[in-house]
């Protein structure tokens, strides 16, 4: 499903080299005047130092009048304006390794090949408009992501890397149980980014080496605990104290020289696949996690 | 929320030392004869070891006739014979470090303060029953999981832990994109067990430090690939390799001696809490990460 | 599905003559103490007149301590204790004109031939459990509802009949718009209740013949209307005018004298079904649309 | 919330005097060629004779490539282009009656005065590019809806009506029990369509004054019935009979003549109010019961 959330449900649409992106946000509050300059600064941090340079000038097709929200369906587009196809018919029967064209093609029986399509991180562009939303609506709270760690820095290869999110302000009393647990959204949120591969709230895989004694965040009078070690949330619900996780990324699939692709006809072949791409993504991954913080956090009530 | 699933919705309710816990199951294929003897199975490796003995008799209220499904609600209640809630009665006005009693009463304003009451891990008997249920509508798929590694063992103290599934027989193509990516969908699931920390799927935190070279796992003609480090998910859907993953427990937070508590008036007070607890829980993960990949896999359509 | 709202979920289980019917609520808040006479009293109006004797006691599973809920899911059954499974019998293999039996068995490949099974309206009895804490929930809004008109009454046959539902002090912008509109929940609420056949808002099918001059409700200067052709609700959003509409039943199919079966080797057979049966159900339904009717309006926000 | 249906989603947006209506369609299977002429069509159906003159052409945003679908979401939008919001101005502080006006305005604080905004029958154009998606793929299935009944005729004042729905093909079997009743969900889609007033399947309110014996639908051998009184649905579920019901629409609220608006200052003030608006709306309503009751049984598993 291409819809996140129930109480602000963002639905996006779109493909690398279609037309266009975009997304439909259902939930907004009315009489809101939305920061537009929020939106592009995010947009611009997510485009920051990508080999394509799109404009990424938002559209928006409803939902607004006098610039304000209406209540209505906030929809609006993102056209693909440097788009180039052209550079993936080499693709069009063949699957590159490391990438989703063998798994859609198996799901789908056909997929987009242009760049990825609908897997391709351009989708990320309208996650980003909908999170400066998010976070316009949540005021009082912080949200800050940055890379914690890159991974090696080779010739001509490409880096994986981590991420670490560090949320302040959020009340105690925010999450729900069971299956709605705060942090459980959150690993969902976060392993939805394309190329992540793994989440960790707080002390994370060390909490699991360390003993009872040494793990137990203990207790200041007010409330506050002395260490943060399980991230700020307890029992799925906010404890007051900052929520922490971290997400690692795997490095970009798309290596700077040929790779053997699978083929349709169940051969295997040398492509050097055209097309622009990061060597580092990780370094503009931290807008896309604050903003599904921020969408995954206004979706709970409080 | 306490649902779990669209297709196969799992309900759960109940307190650890209440009446009772259970389920409603809405989505079960109607003919099918319940195998009751797996499910006995799933429950005893969930209790094995543990110190509060319950038989975990399972009561069926609906949805069988002459021992087949009905495709009606599938509704059980174990009853909870071995609930000893005096022992909590020093809980009733302060909160445990390490447990979800703070942020329960932050959100709720009170809480049941027996033995964890919903949050206890007594709850997830009912999603073991569920996820047995779950198991014997996926023939062909195989779902284990083992404890991966241990944290250290220390004279009076609690452990921690790391429990790995590995999933095979899944067809390629199972999963969505997006937010209902399988991968995404399977930490929610994996975080929303108690305890649960940390979550990584195939090469996990490792990969964010390989590079792209190293990370892509090269194909083989017939499409599978010569090694996983992606864990069997390209773009959030299965490629046909076996599904691995990783979930870290943090050690459980009771300890078994005093520990300073937060009262409800704002001090700190030394309390020896009663009740019966796990020095290891991790040891009983296992079955419940196999139940809640289960339920996670039967809600994708395939 | 089986299960009703999402803010407020009742998700109910049960066939009329297994073990027993029930709910789990989830979304109820916590701290409420339950009215249990008024739910012993809604129970006993669902009950009044039918000839098949229940003490319908309501047994709490969980949710509820020192008579305070919880916050946590609240699950009850109710044991069918004056069930007659052997007065089904001769309906194993037969199929009653006007009954769900066909389309079950169509639907399923098998079915509860037990008194309707899951379709009886035996399982209403869950909803009006939940009826009556929704009510609890919503101080100040009255919802009445009455028989407005009865079927002909013919010696030894059934009858149907329209309920009129009346809700007062339902605050102006309560509803969503579009596909959540106020009036068409209720109208997915009320045409789930068992034999219900058509629902209709304020002047209703009567408006369609009206021409827009006398359709339209005039103001008054305090934003009350002079009429109510409307029944309280403009775009799918109260008015604050009382929201009124009516539901037709159809007569009970359950006839007192021998009726044609269709049997499931395709032949049709005389069969007088045993059981017990209302001749006039309509009597019995205005505590159940009341139920739906508070259960809708407390899905809403306001 | 502006979303319909789960495994086929359309969330539409768009007001009526703003830049465009649209939708997102999540759930669409991969590999079908869009009938692009079948949309035209059905569009023109929904425009005939309406004083407002759109082209409605479809721009398609995402989803398609080679003119076939990729199983990703369908994002489509159409331009507005003879939106004339000018004409509205002076309702911007006035509520007429009959409107969501008013009702708008205590939800969201604020409305789009112009033309209904949101709340305007102009929305419908994306449900019917939606509908006539789901009708291809629905073959076999035969919907079809016509003008039954039309309210007087008189001079300078508008109209009402009926329309009634034949679905022919649908296989017995179809539905679900409870709330997720086809009857149900179809009354919830028909009172979603802006002036819609009124349901009933069947015989609807006439069944509620027959007797049992004269409502019943006596079988054939074939599992077909010789009456069908019932409208094709026994306890939520397809018998395999034609589904039928009527929907009943109120006269369209703009009467071609001055009428009394409340205003926000809390007077009464005559306003002739602009734009163009239908005296008969309901000649134009079949092709959207049409296009809602297939993204109705599209919806269900069969």
């Amino acid at each position: 499903m291409n819809s996140y959330g129930e109480r602000f449900r963002v639905t996006t649409y779109g493909e690398s080299h279609g037309l266009a992106v975009g997304a439909v946000i259902d939930g907004c509050p009315a009489g809101v005047r939305l920061d537009q300059e929020a939106i592009r600064r995010d947009l611009a941090r997510r485009r920051d130092g990508a080999p394509r340079q799109e404009e990424d000038e938002v559209e928006w097709l409803s939902g607004l009048m006098d610039g304000l929200t209406l209540g209505t369906p906030l929809a609006f587009c993102i056209r693909n304006k440097d788009a180039r196809p052209g550079d993936y018919e080499c693709l069009r029967n063949a699957f590159r390794p490391g990438h989703a064209d063998y798994t859609y093609h198996r799901k789908y029986g056909l997929r987009d090949h242009r760049g990825g399509g609908r897997a391709s991180a351009r989708e990320t562009a309208a996650r980003v408009v909908a999170g400066a939303i998010a976070r316009q609506l949540l005021p009082g709270i912080g949200i800050r992501a940055k890379v914690a760690q890159l991974g090696p820095e080779r010739e001509s290869d490409t880096r994986g890397g981590i991420v670490q999110c560090h949320i302040t302000g959020l009340p105690a009393g925010v999450g729900e149980p069971l299956f709605g647990k705060l942090n459980a959204q959150l690993a969902a949120a976060m392993m939805s980014i394309p190329s992540a591969i793994g989440f960790e709230m707080g002390a994370g895989f060390a909490a699991a080496m360390m003993t009872g004694s040494e793990y137990i965040d203990r207790w200041n009078a007010d409330g506050t605990t002395r260490t943060n070690h399980c991230g700020g949330i307890q029992g799925g619900i906010s404890n007051g104290m900052p929520v922490e996780f971290r997400v690692a990324f795997h490095p970009v699939a798309t290596l700077p020289h040929p790779v053997e692709c699978l083929t349709t006809d169940g051969t295997l072949k040398e492509i050097a696949v055209g097309g622009r791409h990061d060597d580092c993504h990780v370094l503009r991954a931290p807008v896309i996690v604050e903003a599904m913080a921020a969408l995954t956090i206004l979706n709970f009530e409080f």
